[in-house]
This record gives structure tokens, C-alpha cells and sequence, in this order.
């Protein structure tokens, strides 16, 4: 039909434009990255036997790459869609812009729960869609086929740009784990938004989810080609806010946060089993990181209660290179998983 | 009528809002500073006898307010509007985070063109309104009585948002000079939208820019009793950049971007004046302020092109403070000129 030739067109011109971003991306990075040590944003690499200097919050390279891109396919987008799709825009940038001042000014631990509820702001007060959530069949005769949230719900959209951004934020510390884990999902998203595109009634909102997702998982290739190992550059808190908060948003708009939280497995984990120290119960150091062994060239747990030292603990000492690769795995595992629940449940739903 | 009690019902939230958003630049400035300080962003005032630390780019306080106001009004404004408000909010952060990059990075000059630039794109690309200009009565047998731009009408729009930030960004250097300009120009359009609010076919335009303009001038309020002689903060790119970006998406979604210029009258004699070192014929320092003589404690002219100089020159010395409030007086003074100007102007087109 000829929808679907408009809708394989828009794709297609999307996927254009987030070539051209990572692209964009791969050739600015060099330069940005001199500006960045200049103005003393670097950080050791304290995993290495040579401590060297390396260039951080380089994550507002494919963040502004990322707005670029948005910017100039906001011409494809449908007139109806225009107000949401701008407010998404305003969060996205929001938080890039909050994220780099947090790289900069060093923002106190309690900032950080906060400017993620404040940049969510202009899409919840944007969001006009439904504010209710399907209820599973054998619940029908408790609370009906639909529950109206109603204020509750913008509060859960809060909440969940909160937890998108900082989950992402404390499950990093290896070269191309935030990166790497942020483009597992965005590619989960993709395959999950792709195959909804031809029926179901939330059709034209896997589509608009696909037109922000996209350009987001190229300007992160750009990125991941110099944040892998060996680290040339650091992402900084400016990519993980921003990767955080580009999926809030399209699981938000595109009306399927509950299934974006499936994706999430791996970072549910690391966030529950870190609950004793980000609540204080048990010292909680600024870098919860394992440790290097200079001799064996290996990474070797240390008490702190995260998801890489478990991974360590379980597996024995591993190169930092194959630990990320494992726990990408692990993330790539875990999407697939999530895939099938959700397929499951929106059977039980139905 | 009722339409017109709505009207106000609305400027008087929208005014209320505002004045919160003073007082949270007001409250928020004193622990942001030690934060930039600690961050190395400050700068040493070379006007003063002892040359302090004055922390820099202290205009993401009332940037980050001004977004946080706009975002809560949102809730106020009209659906239909909805999606040019979104387009002027991304336009006017992406131009704030792009200004605070510059402050930390230091970009080059040749940025300072391009990344205005590209954060009017949102604005452009969402901008649905006419791209036709009134022709003065006059010229109807040439013309007819409007004349068609099309894409030249857009690449006008963006020429406008790179000279407004940069016109402001170039005549500064004095205690408040920055902050000061912004209020009397940020004055002048308020009164200039109140005075056309109840009639003319661009009433609601008008309605919109006071939404967009009056959190401006209060969260300007709030950082300029810092910033007022002596300075214990200075604005930086950052404000600079914001502040002629909030002028450029007024002027351009109010549809009033001719009278705009009008208002600059001073920030344009200071362009023009400047052009022969902008464009190296006369050799251009980095910075262009006068010089400081610390025995009579006044400001005495330097050979640098800049209104400040010239005033210098005219008036013979003065202190830092004092020439500060000539150049506000005659901003001010050029502002009503400007208005006249406009209405004379309004007469022979009508
Ligand atoms: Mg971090
Ligand atoms: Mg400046």
C-alpha cells in the first residue's frame, strides 16, 4: 500500500541522516577531544599499566550530533506530531546540557535524581497520549479491561527518565560499557519498534520511536569506535544522561515503557544488588570499580556490590576487553529474554 | 470579554511564574558560583584594583531558571501553539548549552557564527508561519503589497539568531553592561507586545512573545544584582548567547523581527563600528575593553573599535560603574527612538 511505501521512505531517509550523524561523530570527535583536555575534562585511565590522560564527557559530540540529526528530520515528521516531537527534542537537550554541567561542575549525588525529573518535564507536560494502562485478563473483574493513572502516571514518567539515566550511569566503568550497553538496547528497541510497524493500534508511535532511536544508536557507534578498548576517549556522564534519557522518551511516547524496562534486566540487576551501598548501609567509595592487576594484566573483584565485580567473582579474573564483552553479551542475552516476556504477557493481555 | 480576561489571567500567571523564577536565580546564584570557581571557570577582574576571582559563565543559573519557567508555563499555553513553543524552547537550550561549551571548551571564532546557527534550526524547521514581508505602500506598483521570501525568509531568520547573540556577546566588558542591555531590550519588547495585544492580526503572536519574554527579564533581574558593579559574578558566553537567542525566537515567532533590529540600534553601531578589527584590516586583541587607571580610578579610552571606547573618547574618563549607566541610558533612549521609528514606519505601510 502506498503507507507503507511513505513509511519505508521516511525510514530510509532516517537512516540516512544517523549515517551522516555517525559519521559527523567519527570525524568531530578528534577535534573535540583536544578542547577537552585543554579545559582539564580528562580522567586517568586507572585500568591501564600507563595511567594516561584521556578526554572526558565526550559524549557531547554525539549528543549535539544526535540533536543535529533530530533537528533536520523534524522536516519528515507529520504535522500532528510535531509538539511531541519537539518536546522530546527540549528533554533530550536538556539533560545533554544538564549532564555536561554535572561533568563540569561536579553536581552533588542528590542533583542527580533530580535533573532527570526536570528535564523530563517539558514531554510530561507535552504528553497528551493515554494516561492508562492495559490491566491482564484475570484482573478484569477486579479493576476492568483499563486503569486511569491519570496523575500517577506522569509521576511514573518521571520516575522513569530518573531511573533510565542513573541505571546506565552506575553500570559503567569499563572501556565501552556504557556505550556498548546503550547500543544493545537501542538496537532491542529498534528490532521491537520494526516489528510492530505494519499493525497493532500504537503503529505511527513505533514509528516516531524508530525516527528518534536511530540517529541515537548511530551517533553512539561513532562514539563506541573510540570508547572501546582501548579507551581513546571517556563518555562522561553527558552520554550516559543522554542515552538514559533517549530512552525514556521513546518508551514514553512510543507507549511501551513497560517493555523499555525489560530491556533493562542487566541494569535492574546491578541497581538491586547496589542498593546496600547507594543507600549507605555499607560505605559506598566514589569508584566502585574492580581492580587492576599490573601483573597478570587481568580485572580482580573487589568487595563493592556491583554487577562487573559479581561478573568477576563468578568467572575469575578476565581482561577488561573480554569482561565488557561478556556482560555485552549478558545485555544482549537479556534484551532477547525481555523480547520474549513481553510477547508472553501481551498474550496474557489480550 | 471574556477572551480578553483570559488574556490577562494568563500574563498574570505567566508573571507569577516569573517572579519565582527571580527568586530561584536569586537563591541558586551564591552555591552555582562556588561550584564554577571550584570548576576553574572564573575570571579576573582587570577594572578593579585588586583583581579578584570572579567565577564565569555564571548564565546557566538564569538559563537552566528561564527553561524550568517555560517548561511549567507550557502547561498554560495553547495547543495549537504548542508545537512553534517546544521549537523555541530546544532552540533557546541547545543555544545554552552551547554557549556553556563554549565557555568551557573556548571554541573557535569562526563557532561563534555556526553554532548560533544551527540552534535556530529547530525554530526554522518548525516555523509555519508566512515568509512574506509587508511592502511599504509606496513601493505597491513595484512589489504589490506583500512580497514572497521562501527560503530567504528562513535564511534571514537564521542570520538574525547569530547577530543577535553575537551583536550582545561583542559590547561587553563593563560590570553589568551585558545583563543591563538585555533588561532594557527585554523592556522594550514587553511594552511593545502589551501595546499590541488587544488588537491587529497579530494579537496572539504578541500574547506569545510576552510568555517567552517576561521570564527572561525576571530571571535576568535576578542574575544583573549580581553582575551590577562591583561584579561578584560575571554572565559569560553562556548569558550572551541566551540572551540574543530569546530576542531572536521572539522577534522571529512574534513576527515582529524588523522592529527587533530596532532595538538594537546600540548593539548595531557597536557592530559597525567594530568591523574593520572584526574582519583583521585593524589588528584585533582578544579583548577590547579600556584601560583601567588605577590612580584616579576611572576607565580611560583604548585605540579598539567598540562604542565603549568611543563613548570614552567623547565624554572623557569616567569610572566603570558610571559609563555603565550612560550606555543603559542611551539603550534606552534608542529603544523608544526605535518604537517611534516602528510606528512612523507602520504608518506608510498601512
Ligand atoms: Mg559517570
Ligand atoms: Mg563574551
Amino acid at each position: 500500500t502506498i503507507q507503507d511505501w511513505e513509511k519505508k521512505r521516511e525510514i530510509i531517509v532516517c537512516l540516512l541522516v544517523s549515517v551522516l550523524g555517525a559519521i559527523g561523530t567519527y570525524f568531530l570527535i578528534p577535534s573535540v577531544k583536544l578542547l577537552n583536555l585543554k579545559a582539564g575534562l580528562f580522567g586517568i585511565d586507572i585500568n591501564k599499566v600507563e595511567g594516561k590522560k584521556i578526554p572526558e564527557s565526550m559524549g557531547i559530540v554525539p549528543g549535539t550530533v544526535y540533536l543535529m540529526c533530530v533537528i533536520f528530520f523534524q522536516l519528515y515528521v507529520d504535522e500532528s506530531l510535531l509538539a511531541e516531537y519537539n518536546a522530546a527534542m527540549t528533554s533530550i537537550c536538556f539533560m545533554i546540557f544538564l549532564g555536561f554541567a554535572d561533568d563540569v561542575l561536579n553536581l552533588r549525588w542528590r542533583y542527580k535524581l533530580v535533573l532527570p525529573s526536570v528535564a523530563t518535564l517539558p514531554l510530561l507536560v507535552a504528553y497528551r497520549g493515554s494516561t492508562t494502562v492495559l490491566v491482564p485478563r484475570f484482573l478484569h473483574p477486579y479493576f476492568g479491561p483499563q486503569l486511569a493513572l491519570g496523575i500517577f502516571y506522569q509521576i511514573y514518567m518521571g520516575l522513569l527518565s530518573v531511573f533510565c539515566s542513573n541505571a546506565i550511569n552506575i553500570y559503567a566503568g569499563l572501556n565501552g560499557l556504557e556505550a556498548g550497553q546503550s547500543l544493545v538496547i537501542g538496537c532491542s528497541i529498534l528490532y521491537f519498534n520494526l516489528s510492530y510497524l505494519e499493525n497493532g493500534p500504537f503503529a505511527q508511535a513505533h514509528l516516531f520511536s524508530v525516527f528518534l532511536t536511530l540517529p541515537f544508536v548511530f551517533a553512539t557507534l561513532g562514539l563506541l569506535y573510540f570508547n572501546w578498548y582501548p579507551s581513546r576517549v571517556f563518555v562522561g556522564d553527558t552520554y550516559t544522561y543522554f542515552a538514559g534519557m533517549v530512552f525514556a522518551v521513546v518508551g514514553i511516547l512510543g507507549h511501551y515503557s513497560e517493555t523499555l524496562l525489560l530491556f533493562f534486566i542487566p541494569q535492574i540487576i546491578n541497581f538491586i544488588y547496589s542498593i546496600p551501598q547507594l543507600i549507605g548501609i555499607i560505605p559506598c567509595p566514589r569508584h566502585r570499580l574492580p581492580k587492576y592487576n599490573k601483573d597478570t594484566k587481568k580485572l580482580e573483584p573487589t568487595p563493592n556490590l556491583t554487577l562487573i565485580n559479581l561478573t568477576l567473582r563468578i568467572i575469575g579474573p578476565t581482561s577488561e576487553r573480554n569482561l565488557c564483552i561478556i556482560l555485552l553479551i549478558f545485555q544482549v542475552f537479556c534484551c532477547a529474554l525481555g523480547l520474549g516476556i513481553r510477547n508472553y504477557i501481551a498474550e496474557l493481555i489480550r
